[in-house]
């Protein structure tokens, strides 16, 4: 199949390798907006997985054995192929983790616990991720840095001005999410980045709900530190990406321990080995990253740049359908280049619990909650939100459908 | 297909469910003897990933539409087949890691980092796996507590006059290996627990080369904290486990910070949620804990005690048959109860590395090097050794060409 002859995306093409958005609950088929969340997993990803099994398994660092070779051999490239992705300079720039949230635990403890002290700043945004919010803050609880938050102005958008005001030469790191996973925006991470770099600070950027869903240049954006999940990308869960720029990443020592990231070991002490291999210690993820690379080629084929004009499309006709409801509050900005492919909501008189309950009675599958970022919510003044959020899969026709099913909670409701 | 029906396991019938023990290079059908690095995964618990992948894929905790409340319960059940499979008192004992190193890492961070000091000793073994020797070295180096090292005797056992006199009341934490990966020595792991026990220390075992081979009883241990990981026993990669006693778990503090931890969340500061959750930040490894139940399914149909009484004959036999040739010197206890499933040994003249070349000529997978255990290999006087390791599909006939192959070695190196 390919999904490259048109200039829009063939989505029926798209969805027959998704098995699972032909599931049927109570007659009705599966409407998933839950792609903030996880995304669906294509086929030629779990087949490549399962073939991985089937034919290769192996334990890798370069055992002698035929096995073992095509198993780190494969591992190696899945680096190699997500370095091309990103446009990193190559697999020493490309560590593999558990998940966004290791990656960024992994900066906070090999950097931030050596680094950090009472002198030092460390900058969010009030819309990060408690992936990075609670790391930060903790790490920071623990080398005595203060932390302080980038304001969230009433359009949902980061008021530069204040990020301006508060990243000054005390400022250690500035970490910001690339796209809020609960407004939608999409941050100007190279003016943060830049910012951070005028006055000597690094910059970590949350790229979880960038990377699956727009061309991400880590070297347009010139971030010291991105990181991303491979299940929000159409690939696995239990692997996560940590990018850092070479020089960085060699400065950097390792907070996990264990086989495959020594040098040498006596009884007495220890070295570390080569990049990236020194921040994967243990049995890494090789299947995993045999299915992130299997994903990341599925994405390309599509194209992100049509991938993101999709998303960005959705996003829009979602915020146009529901703001022409008087009763829906709508956060974050409107549709256009600044919105990811998410909008979240609340009903008036809903609770987000009962709402995502009654489209679940329709199959329609969002998310409520406060989406990691209770801080945010707290901002906001409610207790949760509505989040539907959309991927390569989706429809226009899905849409409306939720906001058919509103009707619903209404008259449950009135 | 049931395993159960003789009292020696089917070997035929159970190397119908690897497809990749069929493969051949050069002609010749792979005699897979690296099970120590990682196991072969069967169709059944490759099938459960890809059907999860397939029908239930979505995000955990609880979400409220039906994908999630699948996928939800099909993680929440994997942590209680696993405290079942180990006889822990239930999911609250039972903490998904990335893999056994990260367990062991989860553990010197949650509680090394904030309880060690310069009056504490960690008490080690020198057949310690990396995993844990340079995981509570660094953790020591930081917190100023001293490490000790419980001797290995000539046999490969360990001297547990030398473990009495080691353990006492500066004692923080033992920290053992169940069956150590290079000598195959099946440790006295209860009696080191109550040494540990006796002087109000903690105990940890790392099980990563028992529970995939033996029954694993932790309550019979009494272990506070044991570690084991998926790839090793059937099933997936990117999962391991930490079992730890629930009054323990709860009075740590989580390492790694992100959401699905957390039970409150504000700009200044962060309370936990409850257990296991606590210790599993950010998208858990959800298909992969599918797998690992499913390798646990299939591991007991099997049944514990004969996959051990397997295990033990196959070491018994290549021991005695490497042990007939002069030049093969041999690692750790002689066969026999004390020995797990796999033997460590050099053939004189000629590096572990050249060997197992060798043996991949004949399409036999054998590992050769320090197996993450370079302090014990010094104290033996060797760089590296040659390791067989055996499990469930494993014959005698395999060990029969590895001990045939040795021939080739002798005349290319005489």
């Amino acid at each position: 199949m390919s999904h490259q002859q048109a200039d829009a995306i063939d989505v029926a093409a798209i969805r027959e390798e998704f098995p699972i958005l032909q599931r049927e609950f109570d007659g009705q088929q599966v409407v998933y907006l839950d792609n903030a969340a996880t995304t669906q997993t294509p086929d030629p990803v779990v087949d490549a997985m399962s073939d991985y099994y089937r034919e290769s398994n192996a334990n890798v660092h370069r055992g002698i054995h035929h096995l073992s070779q095509e198993a780190s051999e494969a591992y190696e490239v899945a680096h190699d192929r997500v370095a091309e992705f990103i446009n990193a300079d190559g697999r020493e720039e490309v560590v593999f983790t558990k998940n966004t949230t290791e990656s960024e635990n992994l900066l906070a403890y090999s950097w931030g616990l050596n680094e950090l002290g009472p002198e030092d700043t460390v900058v969010l945004t009030e819309m990060e991720h408690h992936a990075s919010l609670v790391t930060w803050q903790q790490i920071a609880k623990r080398t005595g840095a203060s932390v302080e938050y980038i304001r969230v102005d009433e359009t949902g958008r980061l008021d530069m001005d204040h990020a301006v005001d508060l990243i000054d030469d005390d400022t250690a790191i500035v970490s910001a999410v690339h796209v809020s996973n609960t407004l939608g925006t999409v941050n100007p991470v190279s003016e943060l980045t830049n910012l951070a770099h005028e006055h000597d600070a690094l910059s970590f950027i949350d790229g979880a709900q960038a990377v699956p869903n727009r061309p991400v240049d880590v070297k347009e954006i010139d971030a010291d530190f991105y990181a991303f999940s491979g299940h929000k990308m159409a690939g696995p869960t239990g692997i996560g990406v940590l990018y850092g720029k070479q020089d960085l990443l060699e400065d950097l020592n390792p907070y996990l321990y264990g086989g495959g990231m020594i040098r040498k070991v006596t009884f007495e002490d220890s070295t570390w080995g080569e990049l990236p291999w020194k921040f994967e210690p243990g049995t890494p993820p090789i299947a995993e990253a045999v299915g992130l690379h299997a994903a990341v080629d599925w994405l390309e084929e599509i194209g992100m740049d049509r991938i993101e004009t999709h998303e960005e499309e959705l996003a829009a006709y979602a915020y146009d359908r529901l703001e022409a409801e008087e009763d829906v509050e709508i956060y974050g900005p409107e549709g256009g280049p600044d919105r990811g492919g998410l909008v979240s909501f609340n009903l008036e008189g809903v609770h987000a619990h009962d709402l995502t309950s009654i489209m679940n009675d329709h199959t329609i599958a969002v998310r409520a909650g406060d989406h990691c970022t209770q801080p945010l919510h707290d901002k906001l003044g409610v207790p949760a939100s509505t989040r539907a959020s959309f991927y390569v899969y989706n429809t226009r026709e899905e849409i409306d459908k939720l906001v058919a099913a509103l009707d619903d909670a209404r008259q449950l409701f009135a």
